[in-house]
């Protein structure tokens, strides 16, 4: 398995109305896209900051991760997952660290967003930090 | 103000000598160092990936950051942190910062890990994240 990079952090906020004009004054650059993920009940706002993005979540449902994580955090967003970018394979990474006695959340990958193959490896395995496989699949 | 990457992500961990060996499989890489910085009460351990260092911390007593960090996350770590290098001087980004009306924790420069200087910007202005800037003093 070869990771490159830090694809993304994705940080859990109440109002991304709110939250763009902080992360653009602080990173200096504009939010290039905002996109809605109907099946992770989530708005996103991306941001580019070196070799990777910045992904502002704001939920659109209470069923949505991002609303358990900010009820979770005492009403307060935070940073709530990072993603790292794998360049040999996303279902060959998952089945390496299945093999070599890692639990992963999702065996296969599955659609994320920004038009990436996404899985997540279980915080049992991370020690506790909620981490995501990515690949680009038009790379 | 201008930020080039992310320097660093911050993960609390219960345990480095758990934590290290998943985070050299996953990154197939080495832990480079381990500190323990006393007046943050932290033992910290780094991999690289790209051009961002992955730091681990455990605590050395409950006084620290991170203990609280985990007692509060349900007894277990999680993503803490996470840092972006400052190119330009960091007194001067935190002077920017309050001066477009944004909060920060440290109003100037202190010492952190890894020999950077320091400053955490309040959550209260990046929507709850907690969001460090640094500068290398020797560059």
């Amino acid at each position: 398995m070869q990771i490159s990079h830090i694809e993304h952090v994705g940080i859990a906020v109440a109002s991304l109305e709110q939250a763009i004009p902080f992360y653009e004054k602080l990173l200096n650059t504009k939010c290039y896209k905002i996109e809605e993920v109907a099946d992770q009940h989530v708005k996103t706002a991306f941001l580019k900051v070196g070799e990777t993005k910045i992904e502002l979540l704001e939920a659109t449902s209470d069923e949505s991760a991002i609303a358990k994580f900010i009820a979770k955090n005492g009403g307060h967003g935070g940073i709530q997952h990072m993603a790292f970018a794998v360049e040999d394979g996303l279902a060959n990474a998952l089945n390496e660290l299945q093999e070599k006695g890692e639990r992963v959340i999702d065996k296969t990958p599955r659609k994320g967003a920004d038009g990436l193959n996404i899985a997540f490896v279980h915080p049992k395995s991370t020690c506790g930090a909620l981490i995501e496989l990515c690949e680009n699949p038009n790379k």
